[in-house]
């Protein structure tokens, strides 16, 4: 079965805000299985909504329209679906009376436009609106289905979850259904990672594997169809298994897992201290994220300046003068003191230049020491990263983070 | 002038990921005076690609792709490209070199695969990548312009910015522009500031005002539509202006201004440290995101731990036992002893609770207490954040910034 999504709204053309409705449409359909293969956003154009809503009637099973339900003239979906599957707007008057509610809810006079928004094409099922007004409707013609939804995704979402998900399970005769998995991976460039797993990336048919890059970390996504949800995890299992044991410790973890929550399961009751420079409290920030740090996270410094340097993290006067502050001795007096100072297990200092001034041709924008320091070794990791500030910033917490999980695993 | 918007991947069909180039690209346009009608989301499938591509050419003067031009198989939209407009594959030295550049400065041999991104269509314009390996692509044919771009929008924006708009603006004969201003609020609930500018929110015509809310943080949207870019401005700034009167110091900034840019614009000179305990590094983190903050932020301590509270910022164990680390005392103790540490003319203390754990019914998750101190005085105050860990910690940063730009303005 295959479906289409017709995002409708001015507003959307014009960049003022982001179709998220369509991401989240296509992900619940492709878990039923159901194909989309195209979406398309059309403002509030009479002709131009015409059009769409018949090339998409023309090549889906399933048509779904999001926004232009409102009370206002711009709004002018369920005139347009009139035209098109020519069916009368007839006044539904329990639709009226959800409106009405609506307003009386909130104590507010309804004001008259909204009237409109009961006037819906004959043979319309609809579904009720438990936060806006707009109803969303569903119509039948010969083998195809038109559904019209609101707009605001607070009120499509527990819409589409409510009525719709019960609905298309049972008209889809569940032939297939698509599921995900995310693999994350963090260490290596794509370009040196798409190597590794160049055959993965061929595969086709019933079960692929895709690349996604973002700084510092490139995720493999595995997406398999089967008649059954357990098949595909089957599928997707195998696929995982091997592709785990290729990239053994380049993975930290899978779908909506985040490298500081791995890495904080992997401190157990170690404690830790961080010293930062160039990352300026990001570290200490991501790590926070995580609920339940206060025992392990005694403290952390961000060490910007020389003078806290030295006051502070007790790093000497010479030692700056001779190496500089962005250097890997530098880095390491700053992990190793910051673990004394705390008396923690373990002890993080990174230092760098975040740019964009700062960077010599010595040491240039983008060059990070990252240490780690326990009772037994202290050592360090040169990086050089590129990008902006904030993405040097947080690459060098990706890579901090790494050093950090793989020492403790 | 028409243009439209293709976006390609199967991954945004899927839902996988939410397709915010079509947004940025839209938005750029308007401001133009480029009316766009439609945006396309087509899979990596190459009937439909080219059957997208074609439609697009029919109907507007300019086609823009984003997506599909990286180095794997399934990156098929030069291909396509080349079948759509009859024009052979053809290997452009200067791409290779711009491609091999690229590994050279990661000091990364690069992959054969790479080599498919130098072979673009004959007759197309390139435009350089700054950050990726795959280069932008202009053709024109007859009256109509094809522009292949990248789909990472980090790659995208540099690009369109650089050479699009200049490009654009030459052959575009401004016969209307639409210009938008976003004035940036802070402080209020949503329903509060929505009472305050409700007769804005009304406007309609060639001047109209939308409301957007994100945690902590509210956006008043102008937007106005002229002739002119100039009579464009003019209209704004008269809205722009009763706002300003009206809203006052809720109001930090505008357009791509940030509430901690502006709030290190106004320290000058002045040095700050900072001690947080529940928002972990997140206020010196934002604060550095600042480029030029190491003359400001002197030092930072994440006193995540009572611990460290007591050693690193000399909070009395008796005052943590008989108030609790999270109360107004040991806000203020934390702001002021920084300060004094630290040798800064401003220090900034919070203590709070960000859950999901750690709430009593005296001290519930959401209570936060920031404290500002300087040399004449220490004042704190008490906030109730709502939301989930992570967004409680954002708030508070949010306060906290706030705090500081009311009391250095």
């Amino acid at each position: 079965m295959k479906a289409e999504i017709i995002g409708i709204g001015t507003e959307i053309l014009l960049g003022q805000i982001v179709n998220t409705n369509s991401a989240y449409l296509s992900k619940r359909l492709a878990e039923l299985g159901i194909d989309v293969y195209y979406h398309t956003t059309v403002g509030d154009n009479p002709l131009r909504l015409y059009a769409s809503i018949m090339r998409g009637l023309g090549r889906a099973d399933i048509v779904i329209t999001t926004g232009g339900l409102g009370p206002t003239l711009d709004d002018i979906t369920l005139e347009i679906i009139s035209k098109t599957l020519q069916r009368p707007l007839i006044l539904k008057k329990e639709i009226l009376r959800q409106v009405e509610d609506h307003f009386k809810r909130y104590h507010i006079k309804m004001p008259k436009s909204n009237i409109r928004q009961a006037y819906v094409p004959k043979g319309a099922r609809w579904l009720k609106n438990d936060v806006g007004t707009a109803p969303g409707l569903i119509f039948k013609e010969s083998n195809k289905m038109l559904v019209a939804l609101p707009g605001p995704p607070r009120e499509l979402i527990p819409m589409f979850e409510r009525d719709l998900i019960p609905l298309l399970k049972k008209i889809q005769p569940a032939m297939s259904v698509i599921l995900t998995r995310t693999i994350k991976t963090t260490g290596l460039a794509e370009s040196q990672l798409h190597t590794k797993v160049k055959d993965f990336l061929k595969l086709s048919g019933s079960t692929t594997v895709g690349i996604y890059a973002r700084p510092s970390q490139i995720n493999l996504k595995i997406t398999a169809k089967a008649k059954t949800a357990a098949a595909a995890r089957k599928k997707i299992s195998i696929v995982e298994k091997r592709m785990k044991k290729r990239l053994g410790k380049l993975i930290y973890g899978v779908d909506e897992q985040t490298l500081e929550g791995e890495t904080a399961k992997l401190l157990k009751n170690r404690t830790i201290a961080i010293a930062e420079s160039c990352t300026g409290g990001l570290l200490s920030s991501r790590l926070t994220d995580i609920s339940g740090m206060s025992a392990n996270l005694i403290s952390s410094i961000v060490a910007y300046s020389n003078k806290t340097k030295m006051e502070l993290l007790d790093i000497s006067k010479d030692m700056l003068r001779k190496q500089g502050a962005v250097s890997r001795v530098v880095s390491k007096a700053m992990a190793n003191n910051i673990r004394k100072l705390a008396n923690t297990d373990i002890g993080i200092g990174i230092t760098g230049i975040a740019g964009p001034g700062g960077g010599t041709s010595k040491k240039p924008v983008g060059l990070v020491y990252i240490s780690i320091s326990d009772k037994a070794k202290t050592f360090c990791r040169e990086y050089h990263f590129t990008g902006e500030r904030k993405i040097i910033k947080f690459r060098a917490t990706q890579a901090a983070l790494d050093m950090l999980r793989r020492n403790l695993a």
